[in-house]
């Protein structure tokens, strides 16, 4: 069923993160693409180079890009120069590679003031610093005042795959254990926050951050890692489901598991919101065998940016493409693939 | 001087291709980025990728930005897809790369019509597929009505560079001879024609297209390349500039060896512009060592994007940075770098 097709037009909603993301990617953008394109269009890519080196196959490179178009630009823990930073950096590592190189391309609305493209260029630059990687190039174009909002940043990314590194989303097994690398929704209600210039907004901030470093020590640890993935528009809810229906296993989550800041959990109830569905930018959540989880756990929380990392389900060959939750107060639900408009324009 | 900032506020001649747009980078960008950041931050660079081969340096791999707002966004002879794979193509060829692979992300305004997304989306698939270039990644956000122009799309490619092809715009050498592949002007006019919805509409088409084919065609013929580029905003007096400071050569320019359509000379008379600061899309400059032009101009007119390809002059080492342009009446002028708004959202 073309659902797609009954709008005709785009809606805020195409750009959620969510279902109807999911088809505009899958019924107008693949398609219109076509056979010039990979069979996917994720926001990142491995590429094999062919006929590169002495061997056989090629060193594998992942190929990721992502815009920027949050609103408003600055929040509380961060700017939309560090998401852009962070994000790219973040797609790169989710697949296992090492950043390496940065691309930048910035559209400007005319009259945009000059400090704060400096101070969005500066957390470019310390977050590049921080996550290692060098920016190599960019591209800058302005627009009339009134035909963008302020500033929007587009990153590419590459990097190296090191060998022996194979990660999907279509590779979970029944048994893993599903690990979060600390709380969830804090970016999306720091961003919401200040939107809204509601009370609690100091008390809540973007989780923003490079998490290479954090893979890296995963990685370390030499536990069989078979899915790892930044859950950002669409929240823990999309990047769980991607993770079902791609690897076609069932995944039960322990709600009460879960880590969440209480200010997060008393906004998210405030305006009616499930901090399953908000946008998170410096969290990861991995899927790995059941042997190594424990170690892998362990060595989350001992780095900087897994602090308070915690096993939070299971996958198995039950229920096969869904997510279950088993709630605090006992019973169980499904937790589904967010449909429409979340949090537009949260990243 | 720090004419920068002056305005503290972007104005639209800081996306013109001019001296504006490169005090932009010069005195903003670069600084705010900083050392993160390459020592210049052109839309394009060259990697060299260490210990991932047998050899002692490892392949060199072009990697590339580009943000197309181009409006509106369908105009004679193409639209903003074509340009966003072709420019992003044309960019890598012109490091001397073999485009390979390329990254979509699009910005679309609420609301915007599904059918315009697949034309350009259709536009982007049979580009790639004539530059021989696989969409391997896409990155899609929606923006509230108002608050972006109908849709701006960011492409980001990496392509391989062979070994021993070595071209900058700082690697002029007095002597050489400077071609261009064909008439110039041509898509600037087209999109202004569009815009202003003037008469002469209909003569003037873009000349969007993809140019790596040609520059295999012109290394073919083992002459000394120096520089490529594709002169884009800014037209053909931004790129000569660029080359006569970057290389501190002079470069003179017989003006009635430049080849004009007359439709876009009589409409650039029409409306006071310069060609030569007209922007191409589909066109390239090269430099080349006196004695292998003959054979590469000869090679670019034998291929069908240089049917109209000339030589139009000499770099030397008088008048070194500058650019001299020999007039039809004889006299002889200064050809200046663009100075602030030329055509904005050219590209």
């Amino acid at each position: 069923m073309k659902l797609m097709k009954k709008s005709e037009r785009i809606l805020l909603a195409h750009g959620s993160g969510g279902k109807l993301s999911r088809q505009l990617v899958e019924e107008v953008i693949l398609p219109g693409i076509g056979v010039a394109g990979a069979v996917n269009l994720d926001d990142a890519a491995v590429l094999q180079l062919h006929g590169m080196a002495g061997r056989a196959k090629g060193p594998r490179l992942a190929f990721t890009t992502d815009s920027y178009v949050v609103s408003p630009i600055f929040f509380p823990g961060g700017n939309i120069g560090d998401l852009a930073i962070n994000g790219t950096v973040n797609d790169l590592a989710m697949m296992g590679a090492r950043p390496g190189f940065v691309t930048v391309g910035l559209v400007i609305e005319e009259g945009f003031a000059l400090d704060e493209l400096e101070a969005a260029l500066l957390s470019m630059r310390k977050r590049a610093l921080e996550a290692g990687v060098t920016i190599v190039a960019g591209d800058t174009k302005v627009v009339e005042r009134g035909k963008a909002d302020r500033i929007f940043i587009s990153t590419s990314g590459i990097g190296l795959i090191p060998d022996g590194r194979e990660v999907s989303g279509s590779l979970l097994q029944p048994g893993d254990r599903i690990l979060v690398s600390g709380t969830i929704g804090d970016h999306g209600m720091a961003v919401l926050s200040q939107r809204e210039g509601l009370e609690f907004r100091s008390d809540i901030v973007s989780d923003s951050a490079p998490l290479n470093s954090l893979v890296e020590e995963i990685f370390e640890t030499g536990a069989e890692i078979h899915a790892l993935r930044d859950p950002t528009r669409g929240g823990l809810a999309a990047t769980l489901n991607e993770f079902a229906t791609g690897s076609g296993v069932g995944i039960l989550v322990e709600e009460s598991a879960v880590p969440l800041e209480p200010s997060v959990s008393r906004a998210c109830d405030l305006l009616g919101l499930d901090p399953f569905y908000v946008a998170n930018e410096g969290k990861l959540v991995v899927s790995v065998s059941e042997t190594g989880a424990e170690q892998v756990l362990q060595a989350m929380q001992g780095h900087p940016q897994g602090g308070r990392a915690a096993a939070i389900g299971t996958a198995s060959s039950d229920h096969s493409g869904t997510v279950i939750l088993q709630t605090r107060v006992g019973g169980k639900r499904i937790l589904d693939m967010p449909t429409g408009e979340q949090l537009p324009r949260i990243c």
